[in-house]
């Protein structure tokens, strides 16, 4: 089986354009590619694609020495990705850096020898220094990026958070200058001399898609499906 | 938003009774709950579920103090998770522990407030230090677990790995003793006296599933899809 997926891929660095949508991603000694060059993907615009499309994101903290990988929501806004999290949660706590990575699984690629199977997906890694947010209005900015990732239109439908709710969340503020954008798409990458064996080789897709929302059993009567979730 | 998903939590500990499928998980410092408890799954029957519906995981490296939290694919045989990698791959020759997480995403959860907005998952957690197989057979058997988890079938439909590809594939091999299994359904819990509220609240489920298959643009006429692709 191709071993294809391990290596962060980037652009070559542009310092001063790092703000705009099609700017070239960073290129840091770790978001420089190692192998298989042209699953890079190196504009910004890439990296946003791939994160605004995303639901969760695994989020890796290193606690005590070892690395600890959670999944987690997310929300973006410009170039800053915000994350939240319980004020006592573990990760919240931990000093250093993270890496925050998302990945959608678009297909197995099958092909003829076991070496060349492979996976077509999008992922983005972030690296960076989270800074943890004080400023009241950034934290709300924060938390409604999260909660609009996940669930677009709840914001302004719902009961606004309380001050005793926002004590008891922490949001975090990961710039996304350092990262990077890896993308495999399309059928297997056969040996020539495999392909005339009589096997068969393509992609099977994966489909991810929304069912039939479910009331919760407390739902007062009358009270119709909103457009801004029928229509997701 | 509720801020639930960041504690993993686990079982009381049984030493004796750790590679049976129904032997509670392991309890160390790191896979007990900290908060939310009732999402914890203890028995090790929960954590091959998890794992064994799932196609990729994200797995956690620490690089030169960073965390590193790579997708890619697993396989399981028993209670030993494998995984395999480029022998070039900068995860490959790190040293120390690592984190895997294997992650499911059912739902999203509408609540009729922000705060209790939350995630329908089922997602597995495994720390250890993994093995570098060089066993031969084991090798062989670790690529199957792997192939056969993203794609079931392929092993014995497909050409065999050559020495060659052999060579430049890793295969490492992590215990599944110290892992945690954390799982949230259902509806939203809203506070009591959110329940009068005029907002609509439920469950977005989240449904992925295989697309139809796409031929290689290199297939041989005459070649139809097998079974092993087309029942999936």
């Amino acid at each position: 089986m191709a071993t294809e997926q391990t290596a962060p891929v980037s652009s070559p660095l542009s310092a001063d354009a790092a703000t705009a949508g099609t700017a070239p991603l960073s290129a840091t000694r770790r978001t420089r590619l190692n192998r298989l060059k042209d699953r890079g993907r190196g504009d910004r615009a890439d990296l946003y694609a791939v994160l605004d499309a995303g639901l969760i994101c695994h989020l890796g903290v290193v606690v005590d020495g070892t690395p600890v990988v959670i999944p987690t929501g997310y929300g973006r806004a410009g170039d800053t990705l915000y994350l939240h999290g319980s004020t006592g949660a573990t990760w919240v706590r931990a000093q250093g850096e993270v890496c925050v990575t998302v990945t959608h699984l678009d297909g197995i690629v099958l092909a003829r020898s076991i070496f060349h199977h492979s996976i077509n997906y999008r992922s983005a890694m972030i690296y960076g220094t989270p800074r943890l947010v004080t400023d009241p209005e950034e934290k709300l900015l924060g938390l409604r990026a999260v909660s609009e990732q996940l669930a677009p239109g709840r914001w302004d439908a719902t009961r606004q958070p309380t001050k005793k709710e926002l004590a008891q969340t922490a949001v975090v503020a990961l710039s996304l200058e350092e990262a990077s954008v890896k993308v495999r798409q399309g059928p297997p990458n056969d040996d020539e001399e495999d392909l005339a064996l009589p096997v068969w080789a393509g992609v099977l897709p994966l489909v991810t898609s929304w069912g039939t929302p479910i009331p919760d059993p407390k739902l007062a009567p009358g009270i119709p499906v909103p457009a801004h979730v029928a229509e997701r």
